[in-house]
């Protein structure tokens, strides 16, 4: 379909084209394309997630475009794509996950908090008036803190359809990260090896990044926990030469 | 009707077309060809429902995509479509089975929730700002478990008109499958045979489908059953090779 | 007024066009005619209603394209067009009576029926933000089980101006019909006349139809009473042949 | 103002053209003119409503495309234009005559009917969303029962201007009969002069009318009354032929 | 600003052109502009308010198109352009002026009763949705029977905004009336001498009219009253001659 | 930006140009400008604010085209641009001041009434379905007869923005007007002195005005008092010749 | 993407263009770049506000265009961009902080207010109907007035991201200012320090400013406090030729 004919059916939520897609659902996912990228690796202990910070100056500071969120005592996302929007749906996941404990006296489920998220998210691409969210999630953690609660990550999309993964990437330089996670994720990882893996993935589609652009987390029955830079530092001496060199062929 | 003559009939539900066609559900129906197939299969025992599953990397978790769903304990769903619009008419059909049993204490009626599912997915396509669903189920299932209820097969349709059927496909590719569900179905199906031919109804389609591509469940006094994956096998490695050949001439 | 200048006022329910028409409404009568055809015949013992059933694959229930509705004890609906619209006026319609009966404990009269559902579709005509119905019913029955009541037939139009008729056909090859209505219907016809008429008549504009396309209803003293297919059969048998010869010249 | 230039202001009923005319409701007047025409002829013993009806077909009942309606004892109104907007607004009319018996337990005068109902139009065609009613109506009658109460005859127009005749036409061929009505019409009338003059007017502007498609009203202080077709015949019978001529000239 | 660039600022109250105008008020005063002209005088003793009736047919009742209203005991209001919309004012005027007496137990103000209307009418140019009033009306009267009450003399136009008057016209014809307004108003006029410059202002812009197609009406202590067609008519016969001379050069 | 660009963004209020500008807030800012000047002078004994009146007719009473507008013991208003506009903020303003005198029986406060009026004013400019207020006010009075209260002026802005002045003027003519005032402005004027340049104000963009299109009013301690003519026309007098001179160069 | 496509998406928040941005929002921080510039700098001992004030004349109250705004004992914001928009927010922050200590009893915190204030901005982006708000705030402050409170400095932006600072500028000539902050802030800055960085920082992008047309307040543990004509004066003094020199390199 040539330009002009897309642009007749572009212009809002509540259209189809007539081979049956929805632009400002696939546009929205542009969005997210735009956006600095995260991730998240399941490991059998946990799951890690991982997120480059654009900063566009010096001054400020690194907490204020954190990627990373914690949203209860084992539940965390990462985000990517339109802040503004990404923030409102953090806001409403972790509002969400506070309720559910005030009404009933336990955590919010991983896969219950991403689905009412992207019935949420579907809302927006299917009544006029308002445009989807330009923001993608990966919501990770466990169903509370039973010792054996599985780990689990899921995604939400702009078009409302969740998906869970073992590893996934979302944001700019996606598709490398991806054929990287799917190189290197086994079904037998450690913790340690979720976060070196997760950050060898952010390295794998920028691979100048310094360490304090970086922000790693684990969902575990310790709870959310932040990765230190330090630790982030060691596997970025580690691999990012050689990553890069494979990078650039 | 030209393109253009088209064009200024096609962006909205609460509109004809001189003709006296509705193009924004012709465009959704687009939308359900345009997804993976998904087929239902009545047998004298029970309904079969099968579905493709697509896979866009191998670290997506097979469930997160599945597109059979229990929805109480003598019904369930097979969709085909906009992944988001189909989870939103599955949900709702969840929360109808569930209060009807609250409310009356009995199960829900497989037409009867199929035809208040037409009846939502009919009111958007007659009023204007919202757009119709991209989406079509096929809602099997028996009245309740006695043990004479006769097992029952509908579908769903973007304009909302609902259908009883004996075997059926949605999605792309369902000419093919249509077809040969027409040369195959009768009317002294057994449960197994209902299943071996909901398996090659969709290797019709796609030949090289392996066995964790493709669900299966069975609706039947027993409750709703997934099928295993061995059982999908033994009948993929049976038929797989010979229908190829079948399908590429 | 040539096609550019239509176009400037067909675009919705809310507009007249330079000439006093309502295009929409219009166009929705199209709808009409694309369904297959469906008529009534008024008899001195009660009213017959018939249809023709299209199915698009063998494997389809009859029944899930039923044209021809029960909609009280002494009331039935024959519909045609869009299909998904017809079903919301007759779940409207059987709704009324149900809610009637339980109200004020009398059956609801055919008149006064086809009125309600009349201004119902009035409003989609001249308010703007939804389409018009792209469908006509037939409404038959009589005012209760009074031994005297007398036999009606009505027909709702998409403009919301209801008829009543002696004998009146809807859908597509109308004209056909309603002129073989027109020179065959007498007013002393008894119930197995206006059987036979029905018939004919689908056959008129169709003449290869076999018996299990064709569903036929009678509504008397005696109730709603769908005919067999057998006696459908016998019909058609006796004057498919004739009829195809004078169809095709 | 040429064609192009009016089509940009004539979308709507809350816009005016430069020249300070609001089209849609020039074109709903178009809908009356299309309509088969009605009149009214006030005489001192009472109000005369005539109406022409037309058929699409013979087998159609004729009551059912009646043009004229009681609206209560000393109430009636004829009606030209969207059969469709002519029954709502009759509705309307009658509902509220009912309800000023119930409230007040006295008759709705026939200027306050006309005046209510003016102003449910004149709403139509200031506020935007919806269109103007295609039709226009005569209100005939008395107020109440009082046997000194005036006779009176109003006209409802689409712009919601009332105005009180002592004989008007409205309806396709209004102008000819109007013309008919200004030359014949007398202060002196009685109520079977008023007869004869209704019915001479509807032959006026198609001359070959049989009397089955007439339908002719009085209200007097006997209350409405229908005259009947005999009656009606023997006007016809006697004025037709000459009548005729003079039309044709 | 040429025609082009001005219909991209006239389709709504909601918009202002680049030039700070509103052009659907402007289009409103168009509309008034086409209506026949109606005028005020204020006297001493009291206000006089005429204007001319403009018959469509011999049999409308002059009564129907009377465009002098009395609102009040010592309130009245002529009106000038659309019809359906000066009836709304007025009858708004009315309910106001009796709602005021219930509430307050005195009359309404002249001056209030203008404002409220000015009021209703600024909301009807700013927001969207809704076209202006395409009628200006003069409200005439005394604040209550206080023998001191000042005669007072307002207008409301479409924009909304009120004017008090000595002596003002509106209408079809308006800038010739307004200017023998002008020539003939002085501080001491008489009743009689009101009434006697209204009817001539009326006759500068349309000398053929004859009395029954003028109405006046004067607001005094006295209260409201008709001008009788007798006391007209001396006026027409002792002054059109002459200005109808003046006119014509 | 040229007039083709600029029209693609100034249909509504609820837009932004490609360089930020609300271009429906500049029109409104030009239906101020096309307004006759109003202006105010603060002095240490209390504000001036002066207008000019535009008369389209001798015939129309002066004071209902008065833009100066006392709105509590203490607080005064006076208008430039859409006259109806101007009314319904100035409307507005009074009832805030009434309804704070009743709630908490006080005055209510310059700064606080301006900043109210404001809020409504941004509303108009933000949101979609109404157009900004075409018109600006200057607010001026003291908080309170307190003796040591200070005089304050205020101006409100189409944009919703209100300013504090010392001097400033509104409407047409601004510029010149704003020019003399500040080259006369001083922070030791007198009442007198703050009279009399407020008039020779509205000489300077209209020379030749006289002193019945001028009105004058001052808020001092001793409440709100409207200037005579005389005094007026003793400045008028005594500047307008030299001024004009002025003015013409 | 040339200037045409880009029309095609840049007329409503509720729509994305096909590279996945929102060009309204894109344009709203154009409205905030033309706006006079103002700066915030975090010190160890508290925040530090500066602002340019723009006046037209010099008439105007310096007072009435200020830019800082003590919003409770311990926030304050400076603003640039749409003064109108800003006041609403600036408003609604001083609100909130208001209600916060009705409700909690203590005061609100620098975080929490940014975010709420984002949420709102947020929401004017992502539904029809409305446009974003052309401004933005420097929020700061320290949470309440414990000793150990840290100084906090946070921006919101037109999308409705907030982002936490060290040192940051916003409106015209922001790259410039910001380029001086990231090479003069360190993190050892007594208030005095930042006070004189601030007030450098302005005279960055504008050499010629006087100490008049420069706002300067600090938010300590004492408080907001606005620092004095001559403190500022001092600094400019001293800095403003020398800086100027570099500047024009």
């Amino acid at each position: 379909m040539n330009r002009n004919d897309q642009q007749a059916y572009d212009r809002g939520t509540s259209l189809f084209s007539p081979d049956g897609r929805i632009y400002q659902v696939e546009y929205a996912r542009e969005a997210v394309n735009r956006g600095a990228p995260s991730l998240g690796v399941r490991t059998n202990d946990g799951v890690v997630l991982a997120a480059q910070r654009r900063t566009s100056s010096p001054l400020m500071e690194g907490d204020s475009i954190e990627k990373l969120h914690k949203l209860d005592d084992y539940l965390g996302a990462a985000s990517a794509g339109h802040v503004a929007d990404a923030r409102r749906l953090i806001d409403g996941a972790r509002t969400a996950a506070q309720r559910n404990r005030l009404r009933y006296g336990e955590p919010l489920g991983v896969e219950t908090l991403t689905k009412d998220l992207s019935d949420e998210i579907q809302e927006t691409t299917q009544v006029g008036g308002t445009r989807p969210f330009g923001a993608a999630l990966l919501v990770a953690g466990l169903d509370g803190d039973d010792p054996d609660a599985d780990p689990r990550l899921f995604q939400t999309d702009p078009s409302g359809a969740p998906q869970e993964w073992r590893a996934v990437a979302i944001g700019s330089g996606r598709d490398d990260i991806q054929e990287f996670l799917e190189d290197n994720w086994t079904d037998d990882l450690t913790l340690d090896d979720g976060v070196s893996i997760a950050i060898r993935g952010l390295l794998e589609s920028e691979a100048e990044l310094d360490a304090d652009s970086i922000s790693v987390a684990t969902i575990t029955t310790e709870g959310y926990e932040v990765v230190s830079e330090d630790e982030i530092d060691a596997v970025v001496d580690e691999h990012a030469p050689e990553d890069s060199d494979d990078d650039d062929e």
